[in-house]
């Protein structure tokens, strides 16, 4: 067993270790429970339908909002696990500002099973799309300030971590930010403008993030 | 493969390691599933309604109750992340005592499901706010058992570890548990107090713990 | 990255990393699912009870079983933990073995709640222990099989493991699988008896368990 | 801390542990989730039954199909578990493959709750076993194209793992995948001859899968 010295300092630094495995529980148990959200029928409602067949195919929203919300929360941890990639310790604030990133994540679920019950009907679509906008577009802001905090001064990455990267990272993940707070906007006139910014957005980050860079003149 | 030798004797110590990622799957579990309490309407309830912006926004209450309970259960997590740094072995009881723990957070969906439901009528929100005062404090009391099994006699800490540092935890977790034990006398005639001293309690719970520290005098 | 120089057979040994994180995972969400099977209360509901109060209270049997089940769950985990704490390998059969003591232990949520809901009425009390007395029994018989496989021939285990402390964790196992069997059958007949055998068992798991010991003769 | 020195390049190799700990969450999730579907009936259903006991052995189609849908994502879990035995390396499209593998068994759930209710009616039987047959299906094709694209030009597996070995795993996986396309044909006429299908490939894995074996002229 190893103790190491450590001074009586407020928000030292941790091992990011309990909090990936914390977060990545998160994430597996919010994206399992989308399956939740599609309905299995009821003996008595399955008699206006005729047949089990039909009933299952008129399902399809569902299934395809529970597909695009399946990858949203794959991308999302797949993010996560990027960023965890080149921020390498962790602190109090550190870990209050990934439950709130966690938070964003498991709202998903609730937006999602929203989507699919009410993305059909012309009369809801649009509260149905702003609803899932928001659930989408939570994770951004969050994002972008862990990393503006854990990059600040290279407090909670390595020394050598290039500047430019962080800038250039810092500026997407804004520049994503933006574009989800427009499809917020949109969702309530044309949601489904909004809806088809959201699967591009998804689609965008299904592309391999850039690898961290470093500068070779830091020890 | 590497087996220690180890005399024949009940409650032995061992790695924290399973009891650690155990934790962290409570945790995670308990935090994600508190999505599920807020309700998807039904077609059919909608028509009270009238639209799909109305009932999303009187589902306020279950929302705040959400955010609240999720802060819960993520202050309760990174506590147990920072006992669990100074307590760096267990034995048989200490796992016990540690599900009790476990046990107390995991009753937090069902307290804050009750707290969504029914703060808003002022006939039902002081049984609501004494419910979840419950499922709150219950964490307190559990987790001063484990911080004083624990460090009785350095048993299972580093035997550096100042004493100094463990009386004023003891201190400090033990004053938190009688003004949980308030909160939970003052819900049945102030149920709003009530829930302030919660709130006003999870914020002091944002600011940082204070690190281990060491006497240099010990091996 | 290091790759060990492997024979090519069938059914050849594992690390047990991923088979305990695996496990963890489905202990950790068996014992968090339970409090779903607590149910809250609807509005319309709460008119015949007059009060949140009386209908939280009425709750009882569902708090009891929820923290039977809890414990009953906590204390298969502590055991699991403690049954690879001397099993140190894995193969495929003890891989499908395992995944069979995890069903048995995911089946607890469904026991639990059907005691809850129906152990109060004298009409119903005795199907609903017999339920239990399933759920709480099936880990027995699997956990049996699990350390006969794995320390036959010292297959799965330390070659040092003194062979008096297998026999005598096969006849405890044994015993306690037996017990199990009688608190099934009287559940018929008397399931209070049945269930008072439930939780004395639950009792004597929590004393702490025996520590693994080695013949020395043996490298 | 320690901080390789890496090119500045996308599509960047990476350590399988997160990619593992994520997929374990979520197959033990997918797995325990399961019961969930098993319906506890409420107090006034029973009065149709006559006894708790009535009603509990009439679930017999919920046990089974349980019981079967448990062992399919244990399969599930014990063929990742083997499959990233010689993947040894990720990238972020590996990542997305395995998100979709994970889509696929996270779908279980659902298929296996229409199964349970559905299957005893002879009305309702072959759209529920369709069903199922698609749930059961989607690991398979998913599985070959994370295979190939991880052993293609032995990109992310040991430089000496047999290419005999990689071409008799996708030959084998390739031939489950047909299998289970006929079963899923098989299903709109023959419902219950689909099901032996399934039940005899689940039975075909559960023997050992092939150890992965090296060819010794490489480093």
């Amino acid at each position: 067993m190893l103790f190491k010295k450590q001074s009586q300092k407020k928000n030292y630094t941790m091992d990011i270790s309990r909090l990936e495995s914390f977060s990545d529980g998160v994430f597996a148990i919010a994206i399992t429970l989308l399956v939740l959200e599609i309905k299995i029928p009821k003996h008595e409602e399955l008699m206006r339908y005729g047949s089990l067949y039909h009933y299952l195919g008129d399902l399809w929203p569902s299934y395809l909002s529970w597909a695009i919300s399946f990858m949203v929360v794959g991308v999302a941890w797949s993010n996560h696990h990027w960023m965890f990639d080149f921020i390498r310790k962790t602190n109090h604030f550190l870990n209050l500002l990934n439950i709130f990133f966690l938070m964003s994540v498991a709202f998903v679920p609730f937006t999602s099973a929203v989507l699919g019950d009410f993305v059909e009907d012309p009369v809801t679509r649009s509260a149905a799309v702003s609803a899932y906008t928001i659930g989408f577009s939570l994770p951004f802001p969050t994002g972008l300030v862990i990393i503006i905090y854990a990059t600040y001064k290279h407090k909670l990455v390595d020394p050598r971590l290039s500047q430019k990267f962080i800038n250039k990272q810092i500026f997407k993940v804004g520049s994503v930010t933006t574009l989800s707070i427009i499809a917020f906007i949109l969702s309530f006139y044309f949601p489904l403008i909004s809806l088809a910014i959201i699967v591009g957005m998804l689609i965008l980050f299904m592309l391999p993030p850039e690898q961290p860079y470093f500068e070779s003149q830091h020890k």
